[in-house]
C-alpha cells in the first residue's frame, strides 16, 4: 500500500499524538506561539476521564464528561486536528504513520520538528489477558458504557433468577485495585445498590449486594497517606463495600475469582460482574519510541526520558504523561511519578514551553512536577484530600474535589450539565443514566435474523 | 431445556409487553386497581422515541430521552417490571414465554388474566435487508448512536482525503423516507454541516455537505396537508437539504445510492452514509398473534384487532400501537391509524380502561382515536403543525412542536437537562455530543491484539 506524503510546510510543525490532559495541554501552551500544532488521537474527543467512573456507574453521561477536539481548539487556526490511529514513528526520518478513521483510507505520513507523544495508558492484567472479557477495565468511554450495563443487567439478572445461590452470584461484585478509581467504582456500586435501586425491585433487596474490592497492597488507596487510606477504608465499610487489602486475584472467569491472601491461603468468591482497575500499561508507542530510540522501558513499558523529557539522543522528540518517566538530573535516577492528570497537564505545559523557549534560542530547566495533592471520593458527599501536607477526609474533602473536577471539566455547557445532574442526584439518590445499552440489541437483531 | 412456571396468585393479572408509549400508558391507567401488572420488556428503559434523532445529530444524549422502567414503577408494588424478549404467547394457556437477560438463564413463562401486547414497529427495507450495514435506521438508542458515529466520522474521513470525488462522497448524506423522522434527520444534519462544523475543520468546508431527502410519495412528509409539506420543502431547501419526493431508492451499497424518478429514470449518488427512515414492519408478535388467533395480518405485519382493540376470538388478549390495526365498529372496514405515540397512548389508556370496567361488570364503548394534530420540526425554531384543521409553519410550530416535548419527556430531571442543553444550543449552535464512539474502541482492541 503506498503512503500519502504531506508536503512540508514553512513555520516549525508540532505533531502532538493523543487528546488526553497531557496532549491537551501541550496544544494550548503552543496557541500563540509561531508554530503548527498538529493533534492526533484516534478518537474525535478528550476525555475527562477522573470522571469515567461515573458513566459507569449511571450518574453522568458520555457526553457530559467529553469534548469533541476540533471544538477545543475551533477559534485556533494554527492547530490541525487529524483522528487517526498513529502506528509508527520514525524518529530518523521525522516522520509519523497515521492510519485514518475509514478503513478504506490510505495511511498518511505526517513530517514534524518536534513531535510529543502523549499515548497515555490502560490497566495491565499482569499478563492475564484471558481475564479481560470478565474483568472490564473502566478506562474509555466504550468501556465504561459496557461495564454500565454489565452492573445493571446483573441486578436483572438477580430478579429473575429463582436460584438463591445464583442470585447471590449475580449480586455480588468484585472490584479489582483499590487506587482512586477502584475505590471510586466500589463505592459508587455500593451507593447504587443501597440507596438508589432499593424500590424498583419486587423479588431481589438490591442492598443485600455486596462488593469487594481486592488490592494487593496491604492497604485501600496506597499511594495516600496511610492515616488516609484507613479512613477511606472505614468509609467504605460504612457504606457497604468489603475492602480486601493484602489480597491478589489469581484466577477470574464468567462465574467469579479466586483471589489469595498473602499468606498463601485461595478463596473463591462466586461474582457475576468484576471489575478491573489494577496495574499499569503504558501506550504501546513507548515502546515503539524506546526501541528506536534505544531508550530504557520499565515493567509497566514506560519509556524513560531525559530530564527535559525527550527521547534520549532525540532532542526533537518528547514522551510525556503516563507513558514516561523522567531521569532525574541531578542524581540520574528514574522519577517515577504518579499516573495523575496533574503530572500530565504539568508536562504538556511545560512541552509546549520548551518548544517556544527553542524557537526563541532561551534555555529551559529541567522539568519539575509540582505536586498539588490527591483527590479520591468514596461515594456520596465522602472523600479524602492529601492536599501539600494537609490530610482531610469527609465532607470538606468532597467539596474541594466537587469544586476541583467542575473547575477543570471541559466545556462551559457540560459543567452546568453536570451540575445540574449532580445536584439531583445528591437530593434524590436518583441516577438518570440507568440505561442498559449494547448487548441486548445484539441480541434483538440475532433474534430477528433467525 | 426445561421452563420455570411462575405460580398462580389471586389478584387478576395483567401483563404488557413493551415499554414503549402503548405499554407504559396501559400500566399508568392500571396503577390504583385491583390488579397486578407484569410489565415486559427487552430493554430496561422507556425510550422517548420521538426525539431520539436529536441523539443521532449530536444534540441530546440517550440518557436524556430514556428512563428506566423500574423507576417510573418504583412507588407502584403492583406493578413488577420484568427485562426479557418475549419469544412466545400461548393464546390457549394464557402464557407468555420470556427469556431472561442473562444469557444462561432459563426461558420463563408468565401467566395472564389479560394481556396486552404493544410490541411496536420498525422501519422495513421493503425486502432488501442486504442494504441494512449500508443505511442504518434510528429507532433505538443503539443505532441512533451509531448513526451519529457513522455522521461524525465522514466528515473527519472528508478532512483526511486527498481524492476529490472520494471526499464528496463523504460529505453527501442520503436520508430516505421523508416521513417527520426522515424531515427531522436531514434537517438535523444540514444544521450541523452549516452552523455547528464550520470552523472546526482546516481542510473542507462542512458547508458544500450535501444532504438528499429521498421520498417515493410526490411530496415530503406525505401525512400532512399538501401545503405545509410545500412549506416544509421550502424550509428544508432553505437549510440546504434537498429533497428528491417522487424517487424510490433501488440499489444500497457501501459507496452511494441508486435512485429511480417516477418515470423510470435512475441516477447513482455517490455517498458514503445513507440513513433510513423508511417503511413500517410491525413487531413479530403480530405475525405471533395473528398465527395463533387467525386474526389478518397486513403487509406490514401489523394485525388487525376488533373494536375493543381485542384479538378476534380471544377477548383476554389485547394488541395495541403501531403493530395493530382496528376493525371499525360499524363499517367493519379496518382504519389504518397513523404509527404516532398519541394513538398508542390512548390505546394504552384504552387498554386500561377496558380492564378496569371488566373487573367492575361495566360495559366500554368502542375504542376511538382522537386526532389531536401533528407536528414535525425542520431543525433550528422551524416545524409544521396540523392541529385540528389549524395549519402552522415556521416559529410558532415550532415552539408549540417544543412545549409538547418537553410537556410528554418523561422524567423532571430529564426535562431540566434538556431544556439547558437546547437553550443552550439554540444560542451557540454548538451540539455537546459530538463523540465517535463505538467502532474505534472495536478498531483499537484490533491493534492491541495484534
Amino acid at each position: 500500500m503506498s503512503t500519502v506524503v504531506s508536503p512540508p510546510v514553512s513555520p516549525h510543525q508540532v505533531v502532538v499524538i493523543g487528546g488526553g490532559f497531557g496532549g491537551l495541554e501541550t496544544v494550548k501552551a503552543l496557541r500563540r506561539a509561531p508554530v503548527e500544532v498538529t493533534l492526533i488521537d484516534r478518537n474525535n474527543y478528550h476525555l475527562f476521564q477522573p470522571l469515567t467512573y461515573q458513566v459507569a456507574t449511571a450518574s453522568l453521561s458520555p457526553d457530559e464528561i467529553a469534548e469533541p477536539l476540533r471544538t477545543i481548539f475551533r477559534r485556533d487556526t494554527s492547530v490541525h486536528v487529524v483522528m487517526g490511529e498513529v502506528t509508527d514513528v520514525d524518529l530518523e526520518r521525522r516522520v509519523v504513520r497515521v492510519e485514518p478513521p475509514a478503513s478504506d483510507a490510505e495511511p498518511r505520513e505526517v513530517a514534524y520538528d518536534t513531535l510529543v507523544v502523549a499515548g497515555g495508558s490502560s490497566y495491565s492484567y499482569f499478563g492475564h489477558e484471558e481475564w479481560r472479557p470478565f474483568a472490564m477495565e473502566v478506562k474509555s468511554l466504550d468501556s465504561a458504557l459496557e461495564v454500565r450495563s454489565r452492573i445493571l443487567r446483573a441486578f436483572e439478572a438477580a430478579e429473575g433468577e429463582p436460584n438463591q445461590d445464583h442470585r447471590a452470584a449475580w449480586l455480588t461484585y468484585v472490584v479489582v485495585g483499590a487506587g482512586p478509581t477502584g475505590v471510586e467504582m466500589a463505592g459508587q456500586i455500593a451507593e447504587l445498590a443501597r440507596d438508589t435501586l432499593p424500590g424498583d425491585f419486587r423479588v431481589i433487596d438490591p442492598r443485600f449486594g455486596r462488593v469487594l474490592l481486592v488490592e494487593m497492597a496491604d492497604r485501600v488507596l496506597p499511594a495516600f497517606p496511610p492515616r488516609l487510606s484507613s479512613r477511606a477504608a472505614q468509609a467504605l465499610e460504612r457504606i457497604g463495600v468489603t475492602p480486601r487489602p493484602g489480597h491478589r486475584v489469581v484466577d477470574i472467569d464468567s462465574d467469579g475469582v479466586e483471589i489469595e491472601s498473602a499468606d498463601g491461603q485461595t478463596q473463591r468468591v462466586a461474582a457475576r460482574t468484576v471489575i478491573w482497575a489494577a496495574g499499569v500499561a503504558a501506550s504501546p508507542l513507548a515502546g515503539l519510541l524506546a526501541d528506536a530510540s534505544g531508550a530504557e522501558v520499565d515493567r509497566a513499558g514506560r519509556v524513560t526520558v531525559e530530564p527535559d523529557l525527550t527521547i534520549p539522543g532525540h532532542p526533537s522528540a518528547l514522551a510525556i504523561g503516563d507513558m514516561a518517566r523522567v531521569r532525574d538530573p541531578y542524581t540520574g535516577k528514574v522519577d517515577p511519578l504518579p499516573g495523575l492528570a496533574p503530572v500530565a497537564m504539568q508536562q504538556g505545559r511545560y512541552a509546549g514551553r520548551l518548544v517556544r523557549d527553542r524557537l526563541a534560542g532561551s534555555p529551559t530547566p529541567s522539568f519539575r512536577y509540582l505536586d498539588k495533592g490527591n483527590l479520591a471520593t468514596i461515594g456520596r458527599a465522602r472523600a479524602v484530600a492529601d492536599v501539600r501536607g494537609l490530610k482531610i477526609s469527609g465532607f470538606i474533602a468532597w467539596a474541594i474535589w466537587l469544586v476541583v473536577h467542575l473547575y477543570y471539566l471541559i466545556g462551559f455547557e457540560n459543567r452546568l450539565v453536570v451540575l445540574v445532574r449532580w445536584s439531583y442526584n445528591f437530593f434524590t439518590h436518583g441516577r438518570g443514566g440507568r440505561l442498559i445499552t449494547g448487548a441486548t440489541e445484539r441480541r434483538q437483531d440475532l433474534v430477528r435474523s433467525e
